[in-house]
Order: C-alpha cells, then sequence, then structure tokens
C-alpha cells in the first residue's frame, strides 16, 4: 500500500484591491490579505514597482508574524508589459506554477489585482491555467472597486443614470469602431489610451464631443490627474494607466425628453429609483 | 449692521455602500459613515426596507455615540419606486430639504447608496439639486464596487480581458436596440431586466446567445441567485435588482485568433498586462 497522506489544496484568491487609493480596499480584502499564507505580487519587470503592493502594503507592512507563529510569504511574479507571447507565456507559465507549488502544500495564495480580478486582469489568465492544471482547487474572487468607478468620482462627473447606456472599450480596439461607439452610446469609458492619445483626441474633435470628455490618469492614487480640457493633453503618449471618459449627457436627468438618437423620445421620467 | 456669524456648511457625502455583501463595504466609506453626523438612507416607501442600510446597519448598529457626546442621526427618505414625475419630483425635493437643513446646521451629511453614487443611482439627482441650490457647497463622492464587478464574480466568469469590449444597458431601453449590442459587443450587461425578463430571453434565444447568458440577481447579498441556464426562469418578472450577463467569449484569451465580428484578426496577444 503506497497510498500517500495528501495534503487539501489551499484557496486561490483573486482579490481586488481597488483603483489606486489604500482606503479604497474592502473590507472583506483586507481580512483576506492579512489572512493568506502567501500574497502573490505582480509587477512590471523583476526590479520594478507594483501597483497593487503599493496599495496593500500600508495595511500588512506593520502586521505582526500570523498566530500560526508562521510569517506571511511575499511572492513577487513578474508580468512584463509586453504583447509578444514569446515573452508573455513563460511569465504566466513560471507564476502559475510558483502559486501552484504553494497551494499544494496545503497553503492559501492571495493574488493582488489592481481593481478587480474580473475586469481586464492578468488574474483571468491565471485563472484559466489553475482550472485546466488543477480542477478540484477553490478558487474565491473577491470584487473590487474599478477604474469604472473611480474615474467618473475623479472627474466629479457621474458615468449613467436612467436609461443610459454606457461602453467601455479598449483604445487599441480600432478608431472606426470608437466613433460608431461614441455615436451611439451615451456614455463611453476609452481604456489604455496610453500610445492611442492622439488618435483619440482627433476622433472627438470630429465628432464635436471634446466639450464633454475628461482625461483621467491614475485615478484616487497620489498621483491623480484630471484633465477636463483635452487640448491642453501634448505628447504622443500618456501613462498606462490612463483614461478618457465621454459623457454626453443628452438623456440624463429624469425629466429629460432629449435624446442622442434624435428619436424623439417623449419627455418621460427615466430614472427607476435605484436605493 | 445685522451681519450674522455664518455656520460653514457641512460636506455632503455620496457614499458607495458595494453591491449587497456588508463587507464589501471599502475602509473609506466606513469611515465616513462611523464619522458623519447625519446618515441620509434612502428606502422605496414610507414602511419600506433600504438595501443600502442592511449594507452598512451591522458596521454602525453597535457603535457607541460619538466622541462629541452628539448621537448620529439617521434620516430615512423616501424615494417612491415610480417613474411618474408627479410622484417623483416631490420626493426629491423634500429629500433634498430635509439634507440642506441639516448641511446648514453645519453637520455632514453621508448619503447611502447601494453599489457606486455615480452608477444609475438617485445620489446623481440630489448632487444636481445641491449645486444647483447650494453652489458653495462640498460635495465628496466615495466610489463603492458596483453590480459591474459583482455580477461577474458572483457567475464564476470574468467581465471582459484583452480587447475586449463592454457595453452595460437598462433592459427598458429596448429590445432592437438589445439586438445591435450584443451583436456588436463581447460583453453585455443587461440591467434592470425585472419586468423586460421573457423579452430579453427571447431576443438571447433568436441570437443564439443563451448558452453564453447568466441570470444573476441581488448579487453578493445573502439572497444571491445565478441562474446559468435560462430556460429554468419561470414567470414575466424578476426582481429589481437583476442582471442578465452575456459573455461570447470569442476574443478572450490572451493568443485567440477569432474574433466576433469576422474580421480575421491575426493570432496575437490581445492582453497588455495590467498588473
Amino acid at each position: 500500500m503506497n497510498a500517500q497522506p495528501t495534503t487539501p489544496l489551499g484557496t486561490l484568491y483573486g482579490v481586488g484591491v481597488g483603483p489606486g487609493a489604500p482606503d479604497l480596499l474592502t473590507l472583506r480584502a483586507l481580512k483576506v490579505i492579512q489572512e493568506a499564507d502567501v500574497l502573490a505580487i505582480p509587477r512590471p519587470s523583476d526590479f520594478g514597482t507594483s501597483v497593487a503592493w503599493s496599495i496593500v502594503k500600508p495595511h500588512v507592512d506593520s502586521q505582526p508574524i500570523a498566530d500560526t507563529g508562521a510569517k506571511q510569504e511575499r511572492l513577487f511574479l513578474t508580468f512584463p508589459m509586453s504583447k509578444d507571447p514569446d515573452i508573455l507565456v513563460p511569465a504566466w507559465h513560471h507564476a502559475f506554477q510558483e502559486i501552484q507549488s504553494r497551494l499544494r502544500q496545503g497553503l492559501s495564495v492571495a493574488f493582488l489585482t489592481q481593481g478587480d480580478p474580473f475586469v481586464y486582469s492578468t488574474f483571468i489568465y491565471l485563472q484559466e491555467k489553475a482550472r485546466e492544471m488543477e480542477p478540484l482547487l477553490n478558487i474565491e474572487i473577491i470584487p473590487g472597486v474599478t477604474s469604472l468607478s473611480a474615474v467618473p468620482a475623479a472627474a466629479g462627473i457621474p458615468l449613467a443614470d436612467g436609461q443610459e447606456r454606457i461602453a467601455v472599450i479598449p483604445a487599441t480596439y480600432g478608431l472606426e469602431e470608437l466613433r460608431s461607439t461614441l455615436r451611439a452610446f451615451d456614455a463611453v469609458l476609452i481604456m489604455k489610451v496610453s500610445s492611442c492619445i492622439r488618435g483619440v483626441i482627433k476622433v472627438l474633435e470630429e465628432e464635436g464631443l471634446l466639450g464633454c470628455s475628461t482625461y483621467v490618469e491614475r485615478a484616487t492614487s497620489k498621483d491623480q490627474k484630471v484633465v477636463h480640457d483635452l487640448t491642453q493633453i501634448k505628447g504622443d503618449r500618456c501613462v498606462y494607466f490612463s483614461m478618457v471618459f465621454v459623457h454626453k449627457k443628452l438623456r440624463s436627468g429624469v425629466l429629460s425628453g432629449k435624446t442622442s438618437h434624435g428619436k424623439g423620445l417623449q419627455a418621460q421620467v427615466h430614472q427607476e429609483v435605484v436605493q
């Protein structure tokens, strides 16, 4: 009889740590982060700084060693800022192997993600890999405050109300698609504008939407920047965590009878009150 | 000389209290809620229960009276579930007057909103009124976890990755618009499906999307319900806080070369790694 006693797998947590401000962490995320055996922390290079870690560090740095006497491990994992599969795939593979070896020792692993683990996050790929390699693994998602909330709060402009429609698009999707989306939707969040900023501004200008567009970078962090006049943005590149928020406000307001589609909606109440 | 000493206006906070679970409140929201002089709490009727209050109550109910000796006021405000301006406008007017009288006494008021104050929230109307009536008022927005994060977490399905596009639409917008949105976007969140559920299911069936649609009600609350097979939904009405989440997953995955638009994207890495 060679049956070995098997250690049950530890739980893998995908933890949304919010958009940037350390106090926009949720109570649930804080608890998981403080109790996990291992914090898995993504960073853009072996020597780069991790935004997720800068959010979490104030909450765990002065923590005493856990009740068990075991010290929490901080496992930094490098995910290069690249689109090249020859670079990315090995990085993901390596990251998963590191996490897997801890899970197999029965340790719980909290993988930190800026914003939310299910919204444009590296965690999505790790989860896919985990489901394939460890079908019995328990995965818990801790939703977080995303930039979809943080950017409107920073801009001081509501995202949407009543019957307004929202679109979220990565700028890299293509500028023609951007144009049709801008025409069809009331509120548009254009993500990852970084190297596309000039093209985005040009389309907004041609569509007559510069006046209702706001540029926000690093929302809610101490380095937050909000620009309401997009003509003030110079240069061909912005930081990675930047977004342009367009809100036409043609159909907002509870008693508005206007429509951006020219369909002549009757003056009516658009809002069902959300408590 | 009749100049009266004037009390500075108190601050008005729009506080997002998250989607339903009390521990999905942020640290910042908790602090504001515990320190505010007045909690303004929306409810659907004079005798109705407030979802926002059910989230916040566990955190303040056993709080001792504040350091000042003053007891925090809980100001319940009724916003009827109606589309009739003759009912709604007086309700908003009354709510703002109640809040304004506290602000003018120099008291801070935290207005609770389920989810986020700038995402389909009554607070948007109150803020508009406040800006008009009290131009010098300091308003602070505390962003919260929204159902846009909570629903994918509850369903166990990522919202979007890589170059995927997201649309958020209230079902009441019209079913033809729903059809074109479903065709153009990778991930679609259909909000407030309540009385439109049969029409929504019919459109999803006709578009061949039932297999990638999930129904979620009261995400993250103790009464959360997730239905992956929409044909199991009977009846003509669902609860108000319900959503249908459609995710085609045709373009997700980092090495996917597929596209829902048939444009023959080259096999390429869609993901810029988000740290």
